[in-house]
């Protein structure tokens, strides 16, 4: 079905379906959008969350900020603009909002609108071929390490989410994991559970346990004794910003796990669309914005009490401010390669500028 | 008093008082133990942690062995191999445990028990005057760092809780922020949250609050951001055992954040007392026993409900299991000094030999 995906979708009457990525694993929901402010609200709040979903959730706002501004072109203009500042970090999501505007340069009308939806469908459309091909050549890294290394399990290790909850129907970190169980691979995932939300605990467990692969929750903390002891056989994570040069933002943590893959030989992977690319950007480091989010994601914690039903708690005392950082950037110098829809592509300023040419 | 102090304490039957540090920071409550059962049981459940604490509780347990063991000189040596056993990572405790049985060679009577307690509170007398010099030796540090670097205000952090709740009275990695404080430099912690136990956002985030000193509770995820930013002056942690070689087992996740101390040029700090080290051991990553808990530590997580009521969540979905590795060891070339009761030592085997020489 046109527009149909598993973690958002068109209903009948053309609003967008979400799956509530807050209440997950517990409790299976969707939420309704039906206008531009509720697309902002379901980013914001993190109805949805994970770059692509982001990115998708953007497109299709923009489809319903046109079907409310419909011969009020600045309306238009401000609804959308409100689309794109809703999250600083992850590029996707002014990628995609820039792309749909650039359909519509000076009215608004039925037609556009018409224009608008088929554009965030094939936005989601495109997207859903990039994963399948980022799946295969991911998929492919794995069986040469593990003929390399002469393997018979493969331990991967990964940070928050980047599976079809972040990026239509197969996701991007999650995309070559899910290949290489198609291809009877024996797969075992380690999955941080990713403090101070717990994408990984509450998104990254669901969908594998859902998919029937292996996989073990630990604490964020504990990748490095992991790595130390041979338990891991790559890093692959997702990404929200990658700079031309590489440097490469994701969740708060990834930076952690990408030092100690470094310092146990152990290959760490970012597995992005090309969309996710900033290439005015250099300097990952001091140039990406790192979005702060409230502390209250540090300071209370969502889970299913004795009866099962679910509850919030206050895990640190009202005495001690906390402070949440949503990503860090990690150097390129880290980082084994970048697994895109065109390819394996070295993560530096030359391999990036070569392979992505067309796109700079 | 004698056999006072702030994390536990003798009552008038000569009972040993603990803290249940599993309560922190929502409730104060104490538990008493009064025989070696009950100070296994204590130290297993972790109603009393922190290596230095541990190897009061043991010492103190060993006395409570030897009060129920008059005339049974083997059920004394069960029960203090019991004792010795309860948790395998720290070293504190089989230090604590051997100098105790050390005073009891042949057959246990009325005046062997007194002696036993007199050991225990010199034990922890001891670790008193262990702990102010701890302090004096690490507020030094931050002194001459703060000259040279010509600060103004001093960041630290810190994970995990080696305060007073982990060693009588002042702490290890504390103790140095403490004697700051005293000295009037305005210094402020970062407090890694310290999952799974959250050791961090309950017992170290509790204790500065109690002494006025200024702190930011943090996910174990944001360190690495922290100091690729500038925004952490050094790193001090506590340790559970050090090899001779320096390689030092701490909470799991230090290993983490000396990599990313090492990577951002900050300096990474381990406060110990001398009863710390296992010169038994060179290879600490290989050497050192790394204790495997429940994973229901991972899996559930403690807090308040809207009602300011005590509750349990449980926070990883039933089809997902987890593991919990208790600590990870750092290598001593990520470590750029300890901080002891004799000085400063450099962690490597020729510093520590000499420092220590009486002692191997």
């Amino acid at each position: 079905m046109l527009g149909k995906y598993k973690a958002f979708w068109l209903d009948k009457n053309d609003n967008l379906v979400v799956l509530d990525q807050r209440l997950l694993p517990f409790e299976e929901k969707t939420v309704t959008l039906s206008n531009a402010k509720e697309s902002v609200e379901a980013i914001v709040n993190m109805t949805v969350r994970g770059a692509g979903v982001i990115g998708n959730v953007a497109s299709f706002g923009v489809y319903l900020a046109g079907r409310e501004s419909i011969g009020d072109f600045e309306k238009f203009q401000r609804l959308t603009e409100e689309i794109r500042e809703s999250r600083p970090t992850a590029v996707n999501l002014m990628w995609a909002v820039d792309r749909m505007r650039g359909l519509v340069t000076d009215g608004i009308d039925e037609a556009c609108v018409n224009l608008l939806k088929n554009e965030a469908i094939k936005i989601a459309d495109e997207d859903c071929e990039r994963t399948e091909k980022i799946a295969h050549y991911g998929a492919d890294i794995i069986e040469n390490i593990m003929k390399e290394k002469n393997l018979k399990q493969f331990n991967v290790l990964t940070h928050c989410n980047a599976g079809w909850l972040a990026i239509v129907d197969k996701g991007t970190a999650l995309a070559p994991i899910y290949e290489a169980k198609k291809r009877g691979i024996d797969i075992h995932v380690w999955v941080d559970e990713t403090r101070p939300r717990n994408q990984g605990a509450n998104l990254t467990a669901w969908e594998l346990s859902k998919a029937d692969i292996s996989h073990t929750v630990i604490a964020d903390n504990t990748g490095g004794h992991l790595m130390q002891h041979k338990m891991v056989d790559m890093v692959i994570t997702g990404a929200d910003r990658v700079a031309k040069s590489g440097d490469t933002a994701n969740k708060i943590g990834t930076y952690l796990k990408a030092l100690s893959a470094k310092d146990n030989d152990i290959p760490f992977y970012i597995a992005i669309p090309a969309s996710t690319f900033d290439f005015t950007i250099t300097d990952g480091i001091n140039e990406i914005p790192i979005e702060m989010r409230s502390a209250d994601e540090v300071k209370y914690m969502r889970g299913l009490d004795k009866n099962g039903e679910p509850q919030e708690l206050q895990i640190v005392q009202e005495a001690s401010p906390a402070i949440n950082y949503g990503f860090d950037v990690t150097p390129a110098r880290l980082i084994t390669a970048l697994i895109t829809e065109r390819g394996v592509c070295s993560a530096n300023i030359e391999a990036i500028s070569t392979m992505f040419e067309d796109l700079i």
